[in-house]
């Protein structure tokens, strides 16, 4: 900062939400162009290093990307589809959890720590945090075919999550579950951390994604949507594909208490202060 | 914040001074133009409430000002001489007392309140806060007058800030102590802010002033005094007058503990903020 | 104590007070003789000690007195009445905080430290401890008239007082309170009392007052007066004045969990020890 | 308490003692008429809860009496001697604990506990409180004479009293020690009331005897004696007896930190309370 | 243990038990020959200080024993009859209290300490536990007969024996308790355990006689008995004497919370061990 | 466990070494056939759950294992070597760490909670805990050559184990540091454990190999072996190989505080169990 006094404005105009969130839980789904575009990786990790300062608590969850088919088609590893489904094997699932938990959880809590934070990654195992099933997939036709290790959350064990937050530390947690019988499910990130928003009963869950929000039939960007118009856009085909599970992952979270959910734009440099300390607010509101 | 990333970096560029001084005490002494014109009360209030927010922990003490020489003018009390100085008898004390304590102290604790923060007054009565006894007083000729009630510090009891800064609260302290046989004294409040820092090893003493800083013989804005040469100065007139008290106070702080003193500009806006999260710093520091 | 062993029996005999009120909050309003009469001002201090010393905890909220007046006078102010009520103007408004917080406050605090106690005064400012707004005045026409900054309680932060409970210091309270806009108020002491005891559930509310206790149509002493039976005396005008508000104090106290309520004669030595300690209690106690 | 303001100043000179004392542990060795005649074991049990009433923190001491000699006699035990020396066997040490803890220590703690305070009784077995050895026993002659289960205390394990101290309990202890084997001693109570003193680091140790205090060999109270002039008065046969061992633990006690030690007239109804509320104090101070 | 790896086996499969009562309280009625033969007692303390070590936390209860009857007899007390029934008057009751108290709860607590735990006994008079009253007793023609001092539990003060637990103590407890009178009571011990089990809602009480369990009509062992087959049993004199408190006892503790309640063979060396870490247990479980 | 008593005295034998280590850290090296042998790795994880459930604090250090290798194989990188030496390059340290963190880390954790335990993985980077920087290479010659990114160990943070402890939890560690500059360092597992032991001050720790300890040159086992007799033994080149680090690793904590270090052979199921509850101990124990 220089000693321009009018930049310290800025600082100040952050107050009123630094206060609103102050002791607060905001869940972060963190994926995609934020994840892996160089220039905005350091922009991210400073974004969160600066919430834990003010006071606010912020959890990630990311998800995979890009490395996992690489390593995969490096390892010679062999698509295999059940109805047109990947199966996710025992080899694949391996391979899924060396990449999320060794590589890019490491990545991420390394970042963090090296400007100036206080990360600590998680996996679902650890301390069982993320009690999973296999989840159920079922065909267009109603057929359920069964596509190996793909899980979805029985339960959320917040007591490492809490005992880090409350210890200063930024819980940083990689979707991998675990089953009853020891198994390992690969499952979706913004699932986790929708239901781990719901566990925490977090303030506000918030999804970077790589596009400006949720756009409608126009393509213009929808600022609040609620479940029944959200429904109808899902059943028009609007909105589909990777939008869909950040939907369900909103509504779930709002459903158990969390008070906000926002799907917002990751390739915005800083989009997390900008959707927490901005009035109007970046992207589309999730609503019931 | 509009939703411009730029100014998202000004809020970045605080963290490494965020970091620093986090957890630690900052004592400031607040009075001059930044106490009495309109414009500045508001700026100096948000700084504090800043502060706080970002987990630094400042405890303000406050001087008088025209308001205690305009209620004795209305009440037609006659100032009384002894060998040139101003004599501080009972009712003059208990004039100071009122505007100090009643009105000032509360004005400013209101105004921090109103804007956000968590302000407690706290006057050297409260607690035992600040034991005085009568200063001595000596004329250049060496012989020693009685001015009245006029204190220095004897003692600190740390309690009552301690607990207040470890519940959230920003103390406001006002200058007047107490003595032994429970009689009220005025305290010059350079020295008092000088003693609390030294008392509680604060991280930092900042005072608020009307110039730019301590300048030399030749008005040039002198950015590091130490000691030895401070005393030069004072001998040779070119530091007097109520820079004389801030110098003291500052030396006083730094042999207790205290890690940096700076007597800055306080008629700048957001002048505390510019101190702390600029690298350069403004106005002068005084070192041992 | 002489080693007469008979002067021991009195301090047993308030074994059984002492243990139904430990860690127990007793409100006392103070005001009045035992406030402005020297010989009184002592004894008070000392019961408040004692209390605490035996572990209950007492809060004390101050009046005003003939001080206000006389500095007014002092200082040449004319009061204003509209329809026969004075008006509370922002100057005024400004004489009594100072006569309150900076005077009267400081005094009492400063008696009970200098004979040993912990006390710690707040206004209604510190820590927005008494929320207030205009207080509606109704002719007996039913014309509403503006009086001024004359205010009523809206709501009472009791975190300051609890904090200085907690760690051993009994509260001073100068009823002035702050409004949404940060203007200044004052308000009535014997409602204020009654206000923080119904928001502490405290277990006891004492009224230091100038009479006996209330008397009937007969000037004998009520020794327990029910709402009703207030009600009719109040209609009747036998209960009129300055006792108005004690009495709607102590049921606004009753009605939020306060056990017992009394007015009692603060002309008499150590007034509070003996209401405490003594079986049949001394003055007038009011019930539901 | 009558309405009788006279009466309440006695409360009120109790103060500069509550303050000196507060949260400050005593030991008092409890014995004697004190324990044994009807109409004084009220007044001390009262004394004791009005201690722990105003934050002192009593912790007794009790000794035999003749309760042992007249359970041993109805139980035809025949006392044995070495040297002139009774001797403690194993079936003596049983009935003197029977007598000790499950009779007079359970005495003691229901008189407090019915009176309103909160007791708890401890043996010397209790959580190894009391570890003790055979007390070796040397003839005039000097040779050295086994007379039993007689200990002296190795190690006090304060763990037990700190932990009920620290609940608001009383702790009552009986002295039985145990050995190293897992045996039992009957140890003098007055060397077990100096050594948990001194394991205390208690602020002071009162005794309670049937004398005045500690008599000149012209038979008049000793008020202060200090150990030489105890060691004077031993060697003189003036100090002899019961007393001796009360002078080695109070001797002992003041060595290891306790402020000071007291031999007191257990005969006075509350010379408990007469001691430590009165300037004077009453019988013998002990200093080193 | 040797460095036999089988012998390893046996500590891993208390595993389950362990994890299952971690942080439970199981009450432990102590009595008859596990109590009084020498080569049991070292067993059950042992036992009881493996389950401190490992998280639960055990609370005993102990009865009497034959060394009532001998002391009394010693004394030449004479067994006076009412109807039919032993008379406990005042120096009975003395007798009692001096055995259970100062003997045999002293050398329980005495050799779990020697063998390594942290005992500490306490009596139903300490802190006011066990508050009694006397237990009506009807002829079996109907008539009430005062047998004396033979009390039944009005109220458990569970103050202590939290405060003992949590300071990681194994709470020894004597059967007697106090009257408002402040008149102490024999009381079942069987009895007081069941009170005790369901003060605390404890995890499990558990009964040690000296019996394989409960029996059926052709002396096979009962492994799970219901209130309702209880009952029949009682009325058909299968369950007879000195078991119907036993029963009476687990039935009270079941209704309040606690999850089992059993009645083992105390002879069998280890037994508490053997019914918390064995899945079929052992005796008979008691059911509502 | 049947209801066999005898083998209840196998618990009970366990009971002097359980009240030794109690609240004690124990940092246990696994690697070698225990992590490796599917019938060992089950015993491992038993063993691991009894400490923390009878109140021991054991941590874990993981090494990695030929899995490292059989991945760095299926995806075709290249060994190099500078002076004989492998070259831990970028490609190859990222390999190493997500095997290491990714999935010998997981499987441990997953295995201990599977199995009732409460495990949380760490790696070095989690909260900065293991700090390092490049550890030279001299070769034989003297000459110093860069194998790359192969670390020392700079600096421990011990908060978060500490935190992990606290809660309840195994804290397991893989071995992976990083730079001042972020980058990532393979570190030898046994330097890690022993520098962990050291900045825990940790009672024990113990090296599970695959070997019966350290034997002496006629491959006799040395059940103790102090510094100066190991210097000797490593130039005479009887002790060399993976031997080497876990000798220094041991030396290095025992210099920091820890009690005792062992090396022991993690073929035989329960070995630290064995090594923990047995006066012998097993392997060899290495002392200053």
């Amino acid at each position: 900062m220089t000693t321009d006094p009018r930049r310290v404005e800025v600082l100040l105009e952050a107050l009123p939400y630094i206060r609103e969130f102050r002791g607060k839980t905001v869940v972060i789904k963190y994926g995609g162009a934020a994840m892996e575009r160089a220039d905005l990786k350091e922009p991210f990790a400073l974004d969160v290093i600066l919430l834990r300062f003010v006071g606010i608590r912020p959890v990630i969850v990311h998800g995979g990307g890009p490395q996992i088919g690489a390593l995969m088609k490096r390892l010679g590893k062999e698509p295999r589809f059940v109805g047109g489904m990947r199966v996710t094997d025992e080899e694949t699932v391996e391979i899924v959890e060396m990449v999320l938990v060794g590589k890019i959880n490491k990545a991420i809590v390394g970042l963090i720590n090296h400007l100036g934070g206080k990360a600590v990654g998680l996996s679902g195992k650890d301390a069982g945090l993320l009690r999973a099933r296999r989840r159920p997939h079922r065909l267009p036709t109603g057929e359920e075919v069964d596509i190996g290790l793909v899980g979805e959350i029985e339960a959320v064990n917040t007591e490492p999550i809490r005992l880090l937050e409350d210890a200063g530390f930024v819980p940083v947690i990689a979707p991998v579950g675990v089953g009853a019988g020891g198994e390992t499910y690969n499952i979706n990130a913004d699932l986790v951390a929708g239901e781990i928003a719901a566990a925490l009963g977090a303030e506000k869950l918030i999804h970077l994604t790589d596009v400006q929000g949720i756009l409608d039939s126009e393509a213009r960007l929808i600022s609040t949507l609620n479940r029944k118009e959200a429904e109808r856009l899902m059943s028009a085909a609007v909105i589909e594909g990777g939008m869909l599970p950040k939907i369900e992952s909103s509504l779930r979270a709002l459903e158990s208490g969390t008070s906000k959910a926002h799907i917002i734009d990751g390739r915005v440099p800083h989009a997390i202060l900008l959707e927490l300390f901005t009035r109007e607010g970046i992207g589309t509101e999730i609503v019931l």
